[in-house]
């Protein structure tokens, strides 16, 4: 379904779909703003993707250097061997952690049934394997667990999933771009998981009453004929699967300029972010705009990278909740 | 048993049956207020329905894009397909949720019998899987643990449901009208919860001393003995059964107009509703309503709708409770 | 034993025996007051019943209509039948709840014995299946799992037992009289549990020097030697049980007035209280007293049944507990 | 060991001992006052006592109407049965309940291997089936989860415990003396776990020097030769295990006056003790009394009855403690 | 390691291996205070015992009052007995409690393993069994579950270990000193348990730059070559455990004068220490006082057993912790 | 990847990893301070070591008196022995501790899978065996529960880990560099707990734009590509291991001088440091500085090393933090 107004958040999406290793988005917003809409709309957006045949990772074949154990181990360490490999083709999948997820099925456990029949321990992968190269959706992240948050969070910063537990001591690829959606009232998270979440936006109802309309309007034609809608939308969404494809693969290529990390450093120092994280995410942003607009990166792309990635670690002023009008503390700092 | 005044409970009972799309009714009311003869009486109105013979989801024949995976598999998922389907004619289900009743229970659970002897994972259906289809009560739902509620409500919202545990990860359809019973003197429900009910109404004790008496006659009548009242007022209950069932034929033809559109989203904005998800609920609400009263649609049955869709969504006044009188309201930010 | 004064307990135990349907009685008082020791007696009041000889449930042969589902299975659903139903005579039971009873032995569970040996799952019954025309007893009804209230009075109220879990999903007939004794120092019920009891009475030390030491005689004669003193009192109980006997069946034939429904509405009114299950057993007490009285109902037994059916149901002040003294309430209403 | 001074406290333990249905004693005093050495002390002074060889219950022979079921079964229910009966003298035992003892061990558990390896389900009795007949400690009662205390406290006032759980229902006697000791500091009893002591008595350092040395040398000589020490004082102590065991004969014997009953009820009534187990225990104690002092029961009697019998039940006041000085309260009672 | 200054600390340790009976030690203070240092360096003075051989609880061949069953059993209970018993020689132990240990593991258990092979129930000695005259030693003690440390003290005081669980009803002799360390910064000990140590002193960290310097340098010297370390000092320490050995041996012989008896109680009361506790353990210390010192009893050794065992029995001032300064108060006493 | 800046936390990771006597570092700091980053760098600087090929504890062929009781078993206890021991080298392990580890994974447990098959009890060793002689990191060190930390800190201490628990009493060499890393914005260590990690250091987000643009530019070259990034840094990084393999091997022949040690107690009591763990620690830290130097100890460095071993051990000022200005602190002492 379309995703009407709400400019910022798409961008976020985007990028976060773009680029992986920026640390996953947070969409906070108030109840009914349509973030989980968003958020599945994504998914058609997707472009398919290669996948070694029969992998429980789906490792990508031509990325050797993130295989999983056994790929590594029978197609070879190095990418100029010789055996073939087979390739499957999927749409990239999201993943949605049901908020009563259990640790196990999260991380993966002892296959107990192998374990009784064959006297092995086998790991049974659980759903951070499956999101491995796709999205790993939260709903609500802020009721799930510290424990599990945190485990997600490592996961999503390191690409990998590391379980040590009863029995069990195996790692595989995790990277995934992981989104949260949460609803500030009803509980906040620490400062140290929201600290790790690398873009944050927030969502509001639309205030523009044609904008509402549209919206209603979209859903109910969706509501009305799932099947149809998607169809028909399906050609302009490729156009922008299309689109984020071409961006991914120009990412490696942008080229970092000394002005924009300058820039980065200075609005993190006036904005008061203590973090290197901050200015890492602020210019790892900026320079996944740059391949999304197909630009070169600039001062007002930096700014646009801060306001996405500055306001959940900017020190907030007692009693009061995430800022994020960077914008106007920036302007503040530098008055002040 | 006949339901004694109650006007507009009757009437959000009636839209929830009609649609079970509009997100379930959340009944608030004191102690003793009849609130679950209510809803028990309601099944008495429910038309029979149809359904595959040998589903334990009791797929409907005429609806494929719906089918549970077995029936998909057993009987083709094209509609011109030339297999033979069997057909059930059953009572429409009323599963009450005993207030001590268990997740695996509700979700569905390992069938740990058949997983021993036969050796495999074998997905014993849960209460949400009887409900596909019926009416799923829970009573003093704000007693009921958060997480239950939460997956109630996305069950109830994708009309699937998605079980993620040790061992299993299933969906099958779930489609149902939930209706959920409380005392809010016995403790709110958290915002979010509130949002995602669909429509949301309260019952008072009658103050009419001539209708209270009535209220007790019925009950006496009903208890003394419960089958002949039954067949007695089965008669007119047919009819309003069969009114239902009209209704719901005529649902999907129900044309929405800019103008009711407009005025939704107007409410909504007087009200301060944020959320897209109010909008859409009057709107649906109204298309019931002109259903059911076999109307054009106009701006009363908007105002009607947002009666029944608002209450629970307009911003609370500090130590205020859930506000059920939207009209004063909206005269108010219509003055103010 | 012999109970000596406390008349209104007496009373509201002598109803909940003739009118199961009156939805129990709570009786509240401080420590000491004999409240545990009123009850027991009232086993010895009981006249014996008829059951089906072989039935977990004790079903009553002459009510087919509540037999449980073996019954039904083995003689047929028909009052007409020409199968031979064994009967067997039988004291009615007074099953006391442990404070320490599980959830498993109150509802009855699967027995795990037969599941393991023959494969099936047999339902072990519990004691609400004991209880099943019988008295269920607990004693500080308010220091149990609100859980375990909840279900006690669900089952009360609806003759049923409901059982959904693990595995299990029965129900079996269990309609008892429930009596819950409580010491409001030690916490109060919730006030949704409190007016789920039919009948609520309150008994307090003796002030009467006099009958204080006919209480500490006749405790001294019946713990000297229980089966003479039970022996000797046998024939004044006898016929107490027999006008009990007589009283029930004489019940379904009272008759309700206009006027005493139309009292027992505005009793409920001028007391504030809301809900329809106040009205409903004032009017099914006041002809159960009708019953026992074997007199046309008046206005002076809805008075007395409001005593017995309202306390727990008044709206409370602040920082008051409940209050017992419906009379001196209602004239200040009709005063004030 | 002998006990120095303390005089209330032994008499309490010896008339309990005498009459086990006077509900057992509670022992409250500071840290350090020797109550648990008083106690222990308590064993040595208990006369030996027959019993049925080969019963694990240690059923009376020749007191039938209190029989286990077993016993019942083997030897016939009526007194002048011609069976043989195996008889065993025995020490009356003495039962520590160990702070950390479960309810399993408390209360008698299945018997998992006998379930296993022959199929049945056979009781395993438990400390309460130990103490039949003898006396049952618990030292720091008050620390005791309220759960076994309720349930101790239920099998003290019956003489018989009831066991309902998980595929057991069984009862067999449990006729204990029970002892309790607490340190109030760390905190109190329910009010409702106090009343149902029989009777409370407080155990204060010795203020006396001369007294505090003979507790410190008779403790060193116990300590030096335990068994020397134990055989020296056998003959006092066997003199009074002889006075008890007579005690214990009269007590059925004694005679209850009219003018003792008045004085107990009066007493009750100034001190504002509401429940008649007051009362009730006030008179059972004056006439254990009279049966120990081989004299008639007398008001003076009454007052000493009362003094053990009713400090824990006398209404307190504000931010006091429990008031042992029952006879300053008399006193005000009269004045005021 | 040698222990630099902490001279009451030291002596507290040394009177509490000569004199098991006196109830353990109770060692308070700051973080780093070489508490657990200090306790370990006992271990080194502990002159060898002699066990039986095969003994799971290392009885003492010729304490044959104090064997457990099973040395009963084989080696005949009277001390004439012809029966050759065998011997072995042994360090004392020193069993420190894991801040982490089981209930099971302290008390010991059923053993699964022979009760599944053997279908026996089979007693596993825990650690109060390993600790049978020896040591043991809890860090922390504070932060141990107070269930746990109640078993201890139980233990402790009785010399006997009784374990009461599902399935076993064992006991064993656990004779053993008692030492625990405690930061009172983390929290206090309940009175009652305080109350059961026998000795309680604080150890402060050392003012004197000197001493301080010569703890660094022990520990140095300790660190860099442990072995060389401990087999210079044993001979230090040989000579110590010799004197220790000899007090021991002295012990029973010890007299008790009136005067120092008279003294203890008096300082007793002065103090305001309402239990015998008090009382005994002064004496009992003075008494193991005189025996280490090799002189008779006197006023001077009272008072500084009274240093050792008041403290924590002392009624504390409010909002003050445990006061050390005995000789203060009691001068204050006098004084006042 | 290069550590640029915060050179304090260089030195004590340095420190701490030559020698591991020291008991660890924690290192404290704001969210997104690249603390584990640092430590992850640290890995890549540890020369590699000599292991008995075969130990699951790694045990070092040439430090016997470290072995473990396997490798003590097969090559015999004196070092002169003539067994040939087969060595492996391999890369210094870091082991992190994943917030979610179990208690079991963390000391070892009972290998089920063996006992059951072999029907033996047979240890598996968990993360503190494989941390053996490499380091340990705990990541949010303040969140792992107290229990945890205590073992962990315990190990550290001991140089062994001690498990005591159902079914398993062993111990196994556990000698290892305990790095922790904290935010105390999200929570305190307990004092006892700060007081025994050996070194502590604070670390800020750098001031200074040059050096933040430094950290970032180091970060995304390290990201491009690790596996260049190392191959490059190698060469410095092997430098400097090489350093630190010198330092340990000249740190036994480093000389404490009396002027050091004078110093470090004056220093400690300056500051009111009142354990001799601080004193020793300074002490300890100056020798290690001086090796790492490769200069005599003088009063500087036992100034540098208290900056690193008191800031945690001082105390502090009412309301305030840990206090890392230990210069400061000490220069008001000599003032004040």
């Amino acid at each position: 379904m379309a995703i009407v107004g709400q400019e910022k958040m798409k961008t976020a999406l985007i990028l976060a779909v773009i680029n992986p290793a920026l640390g996953g988005v947070l969409i906070r917003g108030e109840k009914g703003t349509a973030k989980s809409t968003a958020v599945r709309a994504m998914v058609e957006l997707l472009p398919s993707q290669e996948t070694v045949e029969g992998c429980v990772y789906s490792c990508d074949p031509f990325s050797p250097e993130r295989w999983c154990d056994d790929c590594a181990a029978k197609y070879g360490k190095k990418t100029g061997d010789k055996r073939i490999i087979p390739i499957k083709n999927r749409r990239r999948p999201l993943i949605e952690l049901p908020i009563g997820a259990t640790e196990d099925r999260l991380l993966g456990s002892l296959n107990l049934e192998k374990a009784m029949t064959a006297g092995e321990s086998v790991f049974e992968p659980g759903l951070l394997a499956q999101a491995n190269r796709g999205i790993l959706y939260v709903d609500e992240v802020n009721l799930l667990d510290d424990f599990l948050v945190d485990v997600l969070l490592d996961a999503a910063a390191m690409g990998r999933n590391f379980v040590e537990r009863e029995g069990i001591s195996v790692s595989h690829p995790a990277l995934f771009t992981l989104i949260g959606t949460m609803n500030p009232e009803e509980g906040e998270l620490r400062p140290q998981l929201l600290d790790r979440f690398g873009l944050c936006v927030e969502v509001k109802g639309l205030g523009d009453p044609k904008l509402r309309e549209e919206v209603v309007k979209e859903r109910l034609l969706f509501e009305e004929n799932p099947e149809k809608y998607v169809f028909e939308r399906s050609g302009k969404e490729k156009e922008l699967g299309h689109r984020i494809e071409e961006a991914a693969e120009r990412l490696p290529k942008v080229e970092l300029t000394d002005l924009a990390l300058t820039e980065a450093v200075n609005i993190s120092l006036k904005l008061g972010v203590d973090g290197h994280r901050g200015d890492l995410t602020v210019i790892k942003t900026a320079m996944t705009l740059s391949a999304w607009k197909n630009k070169k990166i600039d001062t007002e792309m930096v700014v646009e990278a801060a306001e996405l990635a500055l306001p959940h670690r900017m020190r907030r002023k007692p009693f009061q909740d995430v800022d994020f009008n960077v914008k106007a503390r920036l302007a503040e700092a530098e008055a002040g």
